[in-house]
């Protein structure tokens, strides 16, 4: 539809010039983009649609870049790339070359800070709120952090550190879980009066015994987020716990409301102290339209509320790792299933329904989450911690201080390990290997199809001490070629056997390793040393490759610290002498794409292996 | 002196059979064993003194190993360990070959899970506490808790699950923070009846302005931490957050009352849901024994308060940081320092002293200090974040997803790396440069001693880009050899031009290569390959090395994904084809011991290296 407003919106600058009264007609402009944008490109619609009065307001009250806006996880900071001169861009959002999903700050001098990660928002306007302190300039920065985000501890981290400091800083709580959101609604205007008078006086009792009312939906699932959110949203209208800690509160108020967000912005803006302003929005607000035009949102609708994927349809790795966890916890009462607030996406939605009481979602604490594990697995349970590889960052020192080092039974699920696509750099699975690799007694699997996931899930069961890791990709299994059948051991080798050239590799890239192999039958005779278990290597596979000519080993992820050094230093200590190639990710952030580029851009599909082979054996 | 009690006390039901009179008494020769004991082995004294009749009453009201005791952080745990049958070791205690520092599960089935990092405790009780739930016994878990662990933002992620759970679990708040105790003892003790009255009223801005109004201490240090403990006291003391998150709230009491505190745990056993029991307790308590023996006690009132460790004396690493960064930030208003609170032991008091305005204690918090740097590296500040290596393994989400990957302007600078000694197994510096070589544009300096620190740091600060980490150890320097002049470059070469015999390596072992070099001179002609800069390893070194018939890689840290692998992978790259050895940490987690026998276990002293040149070319 032909818009009126937004294409003159070149900067927040035009935004301001547009006189009040018309806002919401950009207001609905902006949706009616989203939606039209979205239906193709896929995204996160809903916290899109819930932040356009916000971010109208938030670019009306303050003089962005100047000011600074960090927008935490970033998913619903599309709005804010409209408004900030990306409009006529806007169409190539999660595009190959387009748009990233998230704020890049090589992508706009609006986007002050990179997101992706939750809970990471308040830290850091928290810096550049002191930056600006020292450098005495007025400039404020403000941080937009949704509901979710405070079940991560970093907030709290911040908030703590953050109160009673002299800063102007802004941090903007973005209430937007809908399923609670309307039922505390009338309470928290009646809160929002009471805290409007001065000499107000709480009683506590109140919003615990309404919340406990409230009818629950019947599902575990939905009863287990619930619970979590219940805890936070207690804690955030019941208690004084911003006050307490050194910040001034204003709030809940209509996020909704363009005039009422600006009045309050302002009024944050005029106290030259720390602000919380606690804003009630819906998420997919003025979805309605989906009505009309059923056809066009059909698929949007049922995006995954945290992740903004749509859910699997068919089989993929998430949803034979949910099976098989499914039947394993039917046949040993000890298996738990943690997620942090990833369920949906890890595929634990049958797990959770069939055994709700073994079933955790510990919010998005991957921290935390990692650790309970391990009190889980000291308990006597076989915890799994069903996580994406990118967020399992954030576990780093739970795994080697709490799993690790106390060698604890348990199993850490890894999904979307190696390439993701669109979602690009902040969530690329490239590190997990490397800095699995780097502690002590983990084993890790590395399976390139479903039979193979569930061989190296009953392995890592029944079959190992300690932590045991098993990665797989996001989405479906590769074709893999018909003479190939899995040995279940720790490594395979595919090919000839006399072959002087070794591709070594793991995980789903195996598929690319074969067809070049068999691509390049004629010309170079080659064979694939294929890794199951990628820590430790098996001594037996680096015998193999010792008495090759050419071993060309690829990696999808992080070269440095990587499986492919582990392995070159094996070699060398075994006397090889050949030639040894790594052609991995060479200390590289890898940016959205699709994952088929990625894999090429890094040499690691086909092709890029074809051509590998004949610079460094001169063929071809 | 003769103890009565203490040495009857072979486990915890040996405790319960002493009269509830001569409790007192015991509590009395418990002190006395720790400041016999500490006077000599060193430790934290203040901690355990202040957690004596807080372990009584733990092992009279519960009954472990069925019950779950967790400490957190552990360095409290000494009391424990005396009743739990370790009372005749006890003086071995961070003893080669003796008894942890903290707890550990290899040492006794009463030490539930492994400590030594702050704030993980409630996740792996509330672990336990599923596990028991599921497993439908009876048995309680109980997590013991400082008041600092509550700035890192695991306890919260803890919290906000395991509020409303089904579980029997206690959270015990051991609320010890003299500063501030003594001062909000009244009005806590104040609130304490007022929550006895279930239809009390909360008035809000008591607390607040109560705390306003306690004079300061004048040094900003102090102020810093005081502003730190005051938000969370507030919350603590002043909000409904515990019972928001779904726990039953008890307190506060006096930590110091073995009655008191028996009768409330009494209480908490019987509720059968997530209680917090909040008790105040004063550090050192009884320390006034030291006034009539001060030369026994001298040393033990220097002890740091957070690390148990004696200041710094003389010049050493840490002390040498320090110097540079005040210096630095005389010349550049840009610096800012910050610090999870180690401030001492790292070496900021002149520099929180003499730039208060640029000096930030996060907290316990190492995921938001490393993002807060990032932060304030973005508003145009030249944050260094002064950390221990084993702690900023907290971090490493944060260091990819915050600082490397927007490629900000930052320098961490990270003490303790290496072998720490007597603290162990959980404070090893042995990841960092593991886990800092799979981050992207990440630069590593690993000087040697003070000079090369310095310069170090004057390359991190001005001729590098993006985020640099300098690691050095705990201590002194080492003594280098007089013939050793530092080029200040990405490596140095020690030895003769053309031996065919390299040691590789970095930091503070060099010392120990080189004496190897100088003691084999006359039986094999060997040199030294001294990486300064260890990420990304200068061509050149690689080249140099590619010559020689043997390469031996000499690492204080983790092999797998460390330096040895990356060198190893280069050198095979560029054709090496001579002997190639990696002499580091495999896959393994150091035991407290002294530095010098943990360097020799992994033959990283001088005689290990020399054994190991020998070894590989058959000489000697």
């Amino acid at each position: 539809m032909e818009k009126k407003y937004l294409p003159a919106v070149q900067s927040p600058s035009d935004l301001k010039n547009i006189p009040e009264e018309q806002l919401p007609d950009l207001a609905q402009e902006i949706r009616e983009t989203l939606i039209e944008t979205l239906s193709v490109n896929g995204g996160h619609l809903a916290s899109n649609l819930g932040a356009v009065e916000l971010t109208i307001a938030l670019h009306r009250v303050f003089d962005s870049p100047k000011d600074s806006i960090v927008w935490d996880v970033g998913h619903q900071s599309y709005v804010h790339k409209m408004l900030t001169g990306r409009y006529d861009r806007f169409t190539t959002i999660r595009q190959p070359g387009g748009l990233s999903g998230f704020t890049r700050i090589t992508e706009s001098e609006h986007d002050k800070f990179n997101s992706g990660h939750s809970s990471t928002a308040l830290s850091a306007a928290y810096g550049l709120a002191q930056a600006n302190r020292i450098k005495k300039n007025d400039a404020y920065a403000v941080a937009v952090v949704g509901d979710g985000a405070f079940t991560g501890g970093m907030v709290y981290e911040a908030l703590n550190n953050a109160g009673r400091s002299d800063c102007r800083l802004l941090v903007i709580l973005n209430d937007n879980e809908m399923s609670i959101s309307q039922n505390v609604g009338a309470l928290a205007r009646y809160f929002a009066v009471m805290r409007a008078n001065p000499r107000y006086v709480k009683f506590k009792a109140g919003t615990e015994r309404f919340l406990m009312h409230i009818p629950l939906v019947g599902k575990p699932l939905a009863k287990a987020v619930y619970n979590l959110k219940t805890n936070i949203k207690n804690m955030i209208y019941n208690s004084t716990m911003f006050e307490d800690l050194g910040f001034r509160y204003i709030g809940p108020i209509d996020g909704h409301n363009i005039e009422q967000l600006c009045t309050a912005m302002e009024a944050a803006k005029s106290m030259n102290i720390p602000v919380v302003l606690h804003i009630n929005t819906t998420k997919g607000k003025g979805f309605e339209q989906a009505e009309k035009s059923p056809d066009i949102f059909h698929g949007i609708s049922r995006f995954d509320p945290v992740t903004g994927e749509p859910p699997a349809s068919g089989e993929n790795f998430s949803s034979c790792f949910g099976s098989f966890l499914v039947q394993a916890a039917a046949k040993d009462k000890r298996v738990c299933a943690v997620t942090a607030a990833m369920a949906v996406g890890t595929g634990l939605n049958n797990f959770s329904q069939k055994y709700p009481e073994r079933f955790f979602d510990a919010g998005i604490a991957e921290e935390h989450a990692a650790t309970f594990c391990s009190g889980l697995a000291k308990g006597g349970m076989l915890p799994v911690f069903a996580v994406y590889s990118s967020f399992l960052q954030r576990s780093y020192d739970q795994i080697v201080h709490d799993a690790a080092m106390q060698n604890l039974k348990m199993v850490f699920a890894i999904d979307r390990a190696g390439f993701v696509g669109e979602d690009g750099m902040s969530h690329q699975g490239i590190f997990d290997a490397a800095f699995l690799n780097t502690i002590p007694d983990v084993t890790v699997y590395s399976p390139a199809c479903y039979k193979e996931l569930n061989n190296s899930l009953v392995n890592a069961f029944y079959h190992s001490d300690g932590v045991t890791a098993v990665r797989y990709p996001r989405g479906k299994e590769p074709v893999l070629p018909d003479d190939f059948t899995p040995s279940f051991e720790s490594f395979d080798y595919y090919g000839d056997e006399n072959a002087e050239v070794l591709l070594v590799t793991y995980g789903r890239i195996f598929a690319n390793a074969a067809n070049a192999v068999r691509k390049l039958k004629n010309e170079v005779p080659c064979a694939v040393l294929k890794l199951n278990r990628i820590k430790p290597i098996d001594a037996k596979a680096i015998e193999i490759a010792t008495s090759k000519k050419y071993v060309l080993f690829f990696e999808e992820g992080q070269q440095h610290g990587g499986i492919s050094e582990t392995f070159a230093l094996r070699l060398l200590e075994k006397g090889f002498n050949g030639l040894y190639r790594s052609v991995a990710v060479e200390d590289d952030f890898p940016i959205h794409d699709t994952v088929q580029a990625q894999l090429a851009k890094y040499r690691l599909d086909t092709d890029g292996m074809i051509k590998t082979v004949q610079e460094v054996t001169g063929c071809g």
